[in-house]
């Protein structure tokens, strides 16, 4: 049986997803926005009965059992873990700091039999879970190279907010390259070590923002990650990847995999591939074309990859009888909270790497960093 | 009058150059190769009377005005350098080192009344003589980013030589890398300042190289440059190039720059563009159909290259009535042996930055090391 579903944020995502969970018969009960105005009006438009400002209202509300959370990322930490606690499924997007989703794996470990997956949504997209089956399969040989290019407009809102500021989570590194690291370490089966990052802000004010107010988020970013792993399938792959938003009326979504014996190219939704010694590229995946609510703001990759989520989501949930129990296998590729624990630790580690210029290591936190560490230590060293 | 040419080297780009020469005007009257059979062969093959495996017999024959040099880089220093001080013009490849580059700028700055240019070919396609006079003309505004992409089969030879030889100048930054740097240096009108890079060997044998012997030679390339300069036009401009040549059945040839208010693209020999706001690309500058000679080994872009420095190279001579005699006009744009020494400089600080991981500043070389400074220091020391 579907649970209920509750949904926070009232951005491009949130319009999106609540057509798909509908779609796929769920029922959304309630929506969360930052003021009753935004939430009101979004709820109105989507037909959703109860709308508030209010985060416990959503949580407490006694038809929901699926929590789907996507609000900027600096919040999404406090009501992901708070859901969980109530004891409600959770969905949700990236958090703003590697502290913030190691809280959320630590809520996430203490209650396993909670659903709790990042909604990073790429690993979805048929044309990658074909890329991957194939990589698997060896279609390349031994993987080599991952290059990946997304090009596009500007990432930033129409007013001055937290897409704009870097320590709020904004930029193209955090908001689309999140995504990315998590596809790359999905798709080669490893995780990056090590990791070189140059980012940059090209458009530092425009039209909207100017004044005292400047952009500092990334526009441009640029990292190349040299990944682990035991087996011979991925250990030493090269990831570079290439992040520009600064090309209006442009979108490129190109994810290319190079190994010893071939290559599989994604544009896209579509897959294509070559072997060594064949004349031309074969196209492995094509699209049959999107009957789905289109969205300027929201790539077509990423909007499927939501798609095929949300049919994921059904297919877990109906597996059983009572509405808030769940099947694993239908969920089983959807990023947990531990691999968003260890993208936005990448994440820190290439901007790390673009302040210092050199190559970082990637340490996934074990423990929670004390808050009053330095406190301590200072105390420390006045006793001797 | 058109100056008489001797040619050295037997490869695939002597053996495309000749035709060319010829079909502008230019007699060949000699050629050399590293053995007389080689030489023989090739010369009986495009009809060139006069062969020899003696450098000195080509440098002197009396027709010859205008040496080309396309051999090993390891060999081109000896040779260019040897060419000038007999006072012949020369057009010639890279050299192996920087130390060897800075020899040759040396000689040409002694005998300016030679010509002496690189035969780096990119600047010549028409499609990047068209780029570089809209980027002057400011079809996409202030530049940010310069990306290429290079993709293609193995560079190696059939039997083990230099391509496989990191040190004698094999793999993929020395040999297209090389014509990259140029380029945009060319493109945005400013140097690299910094440089970092990433360079790995795939495939360290395969069915012909294999045994003790191992392909030290770069297959696959990344590397950043950020550049300086004092114009607005090109200070900090971020250019990435990736190389990569374990691509076999594939070409792809990609310049792109991305400024505030547009982007070019130069795919193969053709120029796109896109300004903001407009709904797509426009084709600026189509390929009429190639109808030269066509090679397996050099791709379009360096062929039509090739054969746009060599229209250039008889208008230059054609100026003047002595046959060796040029006017400055139309090589202007060539690249001269101090660009190639730039060119060299930034090839080895990207090899420093893949040993490194580290930045590595671009600096040239403003006199020549001494061969025995290690060995005075040693003295120095003792003395002390």
């Amino acid at each position: 049986m579907l649970p209920g579903v509750g949904v926070f944020g009232t951005g491009s995502t949130a319009r999106v997803l609540v057509p798909l969970l509908k779609a796929e018969g769920f029922e959304v009960h309630a929506l969360w926005g930052r003021s009753e105005e935004e939430a009101g009006c979004l709820a109105k438009e989507l037909g959703i009965p109860f709308h508030t400002s209010r985060s416990d209202d959503v949580l407490l509300h006694q038809d929901v059992d699926l929590v789907c959370i996507y609000i900027p990322p600096s919040m999404t930490r406090q009501i992901a873990v708070k859901a969980l606690g109530i004891g409600k499924n959770v969905v949700c997007e990236k958090a703003a700091t590697a502290v913030d989703s190691f809280k959320m794996v630590t809520a996430a470990r203490y209650y396993p039999q909670l659903l709790s997956i990042m909604g990073n949504t790429l690993r979805f997209l048929p044309a990658f879970v074909a890329m991957r089956q194939l990589l698997v399969e060896g279609y390349v040989g031994e993987m080599q190279v991952c290059d990946v290019r997304v090009y596009g407009p500007s990432l930033l809102d129409q007013s001055y907010g937290w897409t704009c500021e870097e320590l709020m989570g904004g930029g193209g590194l955090h908001t689309v390259g999140s995504a990315i690291i998590d596809l790359l370490s999905y798709l080669t089966g490893a995780r990056a070590q090590r990791v070189h990052g140059l980012l940059r802000t090209f458009v530092q004010q425009n039209g909207l923002i100017r004044g005292i107010r400047r952009v500092t988020s990334d526009d441009f970013c640029f990292f190349q990650m040299l990944m682990g792993g035991t087996g011979s399938r991925s250990g030493g792959v090269c990831c570079t990847v290439t992040l520009n938003f600064n090309m209006p009326g442009s979108f490129v979504h190109e994810v290319m995999v190079v190994g010893s014996t071939g290559r599989l190219v994604a544009r896209g939704t579509e897959l294509y591939g070559q072997r060594n010694g064949s004349n031309g590229e074969e196209l492995l995946l094509g699209d049959s074309g999107w009957v789905g609510p289109e969205l300027k703001e929201m790539p077509l990759p990423h909007l499927r990859g939501l798609s095929s989520m949300v049919k994921a989501l059904r297919e877990s949930f109906q597996a059983h009888e009572e509405r808030r129990s769940w099947a694993q296998g239908p969920v089983a590729m959807a990023p947990t909270f531990e691999d968003g624990l260890y993208v936005q630790t990448v994440v820190e580690a290439v901007k790390r790497s673009s302040c210092s210029g050199e190559w970082e290591c990637v340490e996934i936190m074990s423990e929670e960093p004390d808050p009053n560490h330095n406190l301590c230590e200072a105390l420390q060293r006045n006793k001797n």
